[in-house]
This record gives C-alpha cells, sequence and structure tokens, in this order.
C-alpha cells in the first residue's frame, strides 16, 4: 500500500508533450496529478524528433525560397555549426530543468524513473537509484509512453549501431557519405536535412515505389523531383540485406537487393516505430503488451474493469504525431476530472473526432507536404461519394510572387451526398500554415458553399482555395 | 440607336480584374458580353498596384526571414535591378496583350476606350481615335471603373508631380530621399519596399498617432518598430503644408506643419482614393456622381428602375481590395444571369456575406499585418457582447523555430452571445497565409467549440489557434 503522500487522482506515465498536457488539464479540472518519466521530461519530441528537425529543416526550406527568388542570393552554404548550435538551444541542451520545472508549476508531481503497472490504479516507479516507489491513483492511470524507434531485421545492421531519428537530430558531425533506409516522413525529412547541412553523398533505399506513400501519390513525386535535383540518390524497391561495420565509428557497407553495394559512414535508418507498451506492467492487469492500447473515443482503454486506464499520444496507436497527442490528452485530462467529479463527461471538447477524420500533417521538407483528412484512397474506401479537384499552385498569381517555378499541386476530395471536404493536400514551399485552413474546413465540416464566401486575400497561395472551389464548379 | 452588333446581355465597364470577373460569370451563365477598358486591361491592380506592389515587398520579406535566421546569411543588400527586372515580368511589361486576349477567350467583345452610361441600359465608348461607338445592354451595364489616387490639397504639392502607387510600383531609378505622405497600406507597403530597394534617407509623414489605424493598434506598432529599427524615419501628427519643386524632375522640398523642411528626390502621396464614377455619365440616368454607387447585396444598384445597372468593386466603395472586387463580381455576374434566364436568383452564391463581415485584408510589410473581420472597435460599435483573446506568437514553439526573436501577435475578437469568431489580426513574418484560416472560421461562423477540434499541426505558427482558445478558456 501506497504512503498517503504517494496516493494521487491521476498518475500519467510518460512526460513526453502528450503525458504534460494530460496532467496539465486533469490538474486544471481540479485533481492532483503525478508524471513519470525514465528519460527526458519533454520526450522524444523535444529533444529527439519534431523540435530539433525543424530547426535542422528550416533553413534548408527557407535556403531553397531564396534560390527561387530573383534579387537575393545566399553568401555561401548553409553555416552547419550555426544550425546545429541553434538546434541544441532548441532542444535546451539536452537538460530537461525547464520541462520539470513546468510539470512542478502545474503543479504535479514530477517521478524521475521507470513507471510501470502493479494491478489496477497502482504504478510502481523504479529510479535511477535502483529503488521502487509504490504510487497509487485514486482516479485514473494515463499511459503515455510514446515510441522508439523500429530497427529491421537484416544482417549486420544492429551490430553496426545504426543511426536513427535520435542521433540525425541530434548530429554533431554531419556523415559525408549516408545511407537513408526508409521512404517515409522521417527519412525523407533527414535525407534531405543532412543533405543540405553536408552528407554530399546520400543514398534513400525505398522497399516500396514512392516516397511517403501514405499521402497523394503526386507528393511522394514533387519529393523524389527535388530530392534528385539536390543530388540525392533515391533508389526504389531497394532493401539493405546486409551491413557490415567491421570497425566501430567506422565506415560500413550496405549490401543492396540488387547486388550492388554503397559504402557509408553512417546508416539513418527510418522505417517505423515501435510502440512503447511491452514493459509497462500492462500483464498485471490482463492486458496483452503486444500492440497499441485500444481506446475510446475519451481515450479509456476498452475492455479494463472500473475503466481506469487511459492510453495517449503513441501508446493508442491512433496516429502517430505530436499535436494529435497533445490533442487526445486535452480530451483526455478534461474527460478524467469531469468523471473524477461526477460532471457530465460529454462536453464537444471530451471526445477526440479529429482522429476518425483523419490527421493533419506536415512533412517539412522543401516544397513542404501538408495533408489533413482523407485522402483519396482512403476515402473511396471508407464508401464516400468522392469527387476530386485538383490545381497547380503554381498556377496561382500569389505563388508566382513567391518564387519563380513554384512546385506544388494542391488536391480536395469531396464528399458529394454532404458537399464538404474530406480531405485537403497541399504541395509546396512554406504552406506549412496554408493547412490550417483546410484543417478548420474539415474538422467544422464547413459546406462548399459557405467556404465560397470565405475569400482569400490577392494576390497570395491562399487563392488555391478560389481555384479549387471553381474547378469544382462553383 | 446601336447595330445589332452592339447589343450584348451585359456591357461591362472597366476591364480590371473585378471586370473580367463580372464578364466571365455572366458568359458563364450563358449570356453575352462587352467589357470596355480606357487604360490597360487588367486593371490597376496588374500594373500599379498588388501585383507589382508584391513583387518589390516578397524580397524584403523574405530578407527579413533570412536575417532572423542563423545559418543563413545573404551576400549583400537586395539586387535591385533583379527585383524590378521581375517587377516587370509580373506586370508583363506593362502590355495587356494577354489580358484582352483572356477576356476575348471568355468569350467577351473587348473594346478600348473610354465608357460612359447613356441612358438606361445605354453606353458610349469613346476610342482611342475620338470616335464614339454606342452599346446598348439587353441586361445589365455592370460599373467597375475602379478608383484612382488622391493627391491632397498642399500648395505646390500637385504642382511637384509626386509619386502615387503607379509611380512607386513601377520604380526603375530608386530615389535615394523620398518622402512618404500617408501611413496607411499603400504608404507603409512603398515605404518599406522602396527603403530597402535603395531609399536610404525615407522619411514618413504621418497625420494620426499611428501607422494603418483601421486595423488593431498594436499592428500599427510593430510596424512602426521595424521601419525604424531599418532606419525609416516616422513622424506622427505630420503633415506638408507646402512642396516646392523648382525644376522638374529635381529635387523638392517639403514643409512641414512644426516648422521644419526635408529635402527629397521624389515624394509619394499614399492617402487615399477617389472613387471613379465623376465622369461615367451617371447624370444620364438621373444618379449623382459624387460617391460609391449604392448597391444591395447582389451588387443592383439600388434606385435605378428597372434594376439593370450594377456596381462592383471600388466603384461601390464597399471594400477597396481586389480580392473582395472579384467575390463581388462573382456574385455580380452570376446574379445577372440568373436574373436574365428567370432562374432563382438567391442561391447562396448569389449575395455578398463577406463584406459586411469584414474583408480579409493582408499587409505584405515585414512583419505583416493580416485581419479579417471586425476589430475590437468595430464590434464593439456594433453592440456585440465582446470579449478579447490576445497572444504573443513569439511564445509559439513553431515561430521560434522559424525565427530568432520573431515579432508578432495575435488577438482574436469573440461574440460571446453565439461563441464565435468576429474578427481575427495576426502579426508576424510570413503569416499570410495563416490568415485563411480566420477567414474560414469568420465567414462560416465555426463555433469555438468546433475550433477546438482543429487541431494545428505541431510544430507550426498554425499552434498560435491553439494558444487563442486556451487563453479563451476551452
Amino acid at each position: 500500500m501506497a504512503d498517503e503522500a504517494d496516493v494521487f487522482d491521476v498518475i500519467v506515465i510518460g512526460a513526453g508533450p502528450v503525458g504534460e498536457t494530460a496532467a496539465g488539464r486533469a490538474v486544471r479540472g481540479g485533481l492532483t496529478a503525478a508524471v513519470i518519466e525514465e528519460r527526458l521530461a519533454g520526450g522524444e519530441c523535444a529533444y529527439y524528433a519534431c523540435i530539433p528537425s525543424k530547426a535542422l529543416l528550416r533553413p534548408v526550406g527557407l535556403a531553397g525560397e531564396v534560390r527561387r527568388l530573383p534579387g537575393l542570393e545566399l553568401r555561401g552554404p548553409i553555416d552547419t555549426g550555426a544550425v546545429t548550435a541553434r538546434r541544441d538551444e532548441a532542444v535546451s541542451h539536452f537538460d530537461d530543468a525547464g520541462q520539470v520545472q513546468w510539470i512542478e508549476r502545474v503543479p504535479a508531481t514530477f517521478f524521475r524513473g521507470r513507471g510501470r503497472l502493479a494491478g489496477p490504479l497502482a504504478v510502481e516507479v523504479a529510479g535511477p537509484d535502483a529503488g521502487v516507489r509504490a504510487l497509487r491513483a485514486r482516479q485514473a492511470v494515463v499511459i503515455a509512453t510514446g515510441s522508439d524507434p523500429l530497427i529491421p531485421d537484416v544482417p549486420g545492421l544492429h551490430e553496426a549501431r545504426p543511426w536513427t531519428n535520435r542521433e540525425a537530430t541530434s548530429v554533431r558531425e554531419v556523415p559525408r557519405r549516408l545511407v537513408v533506409i526508409g521512404g517515409g516522413v522521417v527519412g525523407c525529412e533527414m535525407a534531405q536535412a543532412l543533405h543540405a547541412l553536408g552528407s554530399h553523398e546520400t543514398t534513400m533505399l525505398v522497399r516500396g515505389e514512392r516516397l511517403i506513400s501514405r499521402t497523394e501519390p503526386f507528393a511522394g513525386d514533387f519529393l523524389v523531383r527535388s530530392f534528385r535535383e539536390a543530388g540525392i540518390d533515391v533508389r526504389f524497391g531497394r532493401t539493405a540485406v546486409c551491413v557490415e561495420r567491421p570497425v566501430p565509428g567506422g565506415p560500413a557497407t550496405v549490401d543492396i537487393d540488387d547486388g550492388s553495394r554503397i559504402e557509408a559512414d553512417e546508416i539513418l535508418v527510418a522505417t517505423g516505430r515501435r510502440i512503447n507498451v511491452c514493459d509497462i506492467g500492462l500483464e498485471t492487469i490482463d492486458l496483452k503488451p503486444n500492440g497499441p492500447i485500444e481506446v475510446d473515443a475519451s481515450m479509456r482503454a476498452t475492455g479494463v474493469p472500473e475503466g481506469w486506464l487511459y492510453a495517449i499520444g503513441d501508446a493508442n496507436g491512433r496516429n502517430l504525431l505530436t499535436h494529435m497527442g497533445k490533442y487526445q490528452a486535452r480530451v483526455c485530462g478534461d474527460v478524467i476530472a469531469a468523471r473524477a467529479q461526477g460532471r457530465p463527461d460529454d462536453l464537444p471538447g471530451m471526445r477526440d473526432t479529429a482522429d476518425d477524420q483523419g490527421a493533419p500533417q506536415v512533412i517539412f521538407t522543401d516544397p513542404q507536404v501538408c495533408t489533413v483528412g482523407r485522402t483519396e484512397v482512403q476515402a473511396r474506401a471508407a464508401g464516400f461519394a468522392v469527387r476530386i479537384v485538383e490545381y497547380d499552385m503554381g498556377e496561382v498569381e500569389g505563388a508566382y510572387l513567391q518564387a519563380e517555378g513554384y512546385p506544388g499541386r494542391a488536391k480536395a476530395v469531396v464528399d458529394e451526398d454532404r458537399r464538404v471536404l474530406l480531405g485537403v493536400t497541399f504541395v509546396g514551399p512554406a504552406v506549412v500554415d496554408l493547412l490550417h485552413s483546410a484543417t478548420v474546413a474539415v474538422a467544422a465540416e464547413v459546406p462548399l458553399d459557405r467556404l465560397w464566401h470565405a475569400v482569400p486575400s490577392f494576390p497570395t497561395v491562399s487563392e488555391i482555395w478560389l481555384k479549387l472551389l471553381e474547378e469544382y464548379g462553383l
């Protein structure tokens, strides 16, 4: 039995942005909360994913904008040292004191250590000093343990100690020769960033026939064109079959399934994520620790008697995106507080509707790829009466004013029955904040006839909206 | 009486983007149309306003983005020659052949000359050869004559042949010493552009106490800070009282109401617009030619028997913005076609709702100022139950990743009765396309509880939406 001091209304395992947000909302709702983190408070996102990768990518994208605009010229290549210095600042020099302080100011109690379930509403924290502390939750336990990079089972690969997103985003010495295994979001973002920062010989091995294959096909086409123009060697339908690295830290060789071999200074593996639920004590409450924790729209785990367990972020497998995890955390923290206090638990903000509609996502490459909602394939598979509208973003006057030879395209997936948007994809330089207009339109199911009165300003890239609606026939 | 060849369903006077759009929509609706233009087809916007000004401003804004990002450095100042060369390309070297071709492909009939009303449904075109051609409209005449810059009544100013937006946007030799009279949108945009392109001694004389005084007060504060940091001499509460330019094309002196005097190579006047309705024959149909033509929500002029006259764009005075004029033109062209053919004329796209809600507008300075809907002052004056939410955009993680010392702020005006947004202002570098999210939210009156589910992507500047909604209390 835990001491009274170790009893909290809510215990959150995992202090990434998702866990932090859940604790913050629960406390705002009147509860007490504890947050447990084994590694750095702030999570993968703050130190080894979103934040540092965008710190590395921003100058690459901006340099692309300059290159496409007559009248400006850069003095030389990107100053890699200045960029990694700013990255270090962006990740607080890998020091989580500020994050811990944020948690304590919530106020919530922070425990450093590995959190594991130990039966219903019970959590044990194995601290860095090897001691174990027993905590008890009155209302709920929230799993926000995130995910880790997955290393595929290629002979010699594991032993070669390849880079993952962690090493790539925290890069100091940029390897001159880089092999990237994987053509998804992380592979694309990091291949482009490292190539621009000094990996002049970058090779991408992509198992399928397309980059970022879950997005609309043209998006990957834009990226491969951009990558090849920059000198990245993108190889489709290829996988590594054997890796050797005789001297740790020395050069490695990668044998490819077409019989060729590449020598590289580093290998970056970007082939997906493993959700961190294997060793968090799920077996103590009779859940199988072999996949995402299934939750309902209030983020409550299904199949747990009394309903005290919640899972948010990567742990529930809905969408492995920080902003969606934070969104789920807001739902979760609010709903736990409401249930604890016998308040209505079904207010509009207490159900996750956005994950089902299709999460917004930005791929911070040059050009950027921004999507929300369903792709054409997904919408058709879901049985909607789909109509597609596409337009070349470079044809918009505002795009011409942004850039010479603006590379971009937009696609809208319309539900013809309701005349609302099911999904939108924008590809183009610096379209990242244009996405939110589509996110609002999709989330709020704004009828096209109403969108017609949302007049885009002239002359901006946003006039793509006018073009799409005109193409549709409005 | 006009020849049969000179009879059209619709006659549009003015071939700016607004007139062109109205003709295009009317023809798409099944009517025949003529378009009359005295100057260049494409209008002020295409040659002397929106398009060239943005071609001049884009490198200024982008240079600002580079300056605020460690790791990139520009080789030198902006290459003014390259920028004006691209501006020339953007304005088709002041040749409207492409625009005329566009009109003819609508298909509509283009008349070069000055169009004037000559009684109900009658229009005369005074061509460049001094001949007058009589046209007759079966259904409607549309006034889309735009506006001209206004030169205030300052002794010597008119004689000094000051620049207006026309000369400023078509600049070839950038004057070293520039005086800008006016602190509105044109004054701010052109002062910043010309200063960055070579007007190293730029002085702004602003009658009031603020720049862009119709926007939220903090927007002007951001601009004046940016301008002064760049070295522009902004003087508030000051007007020119006397101008002298003894030698045409030579230096001018400007006497200011505080007794001081400035010598300048050019004077740019940006003190507003005069709507072009004075000499278009309104008196032949008993309308007074002394102000905007009053129209209803279908763009039909009120007080004209039989309702055959329409006015769109600057001519109706609703909002002197190209995109709003084009929007009105879509309403107008559609409604004329519907009425001509006895179809329903009250479909959702056939009424202007956006002008009343508050037009979106972008000021393309650095930082940019983007607004839609009502300001706090306007909303309170209109009697709404107003609540204000503000947030420092530089505090958003996505903004930090964009720029060191990101200068920006956001303000939302909420209607507490309906919990919808009445207006939004964003100030920041490159926020231009973020605006459309607010435009959709305002135009569609999306409830805040629904906006909560429009999840901004992490880490982007769009997360300002999350911050604003959290500040509101969601």
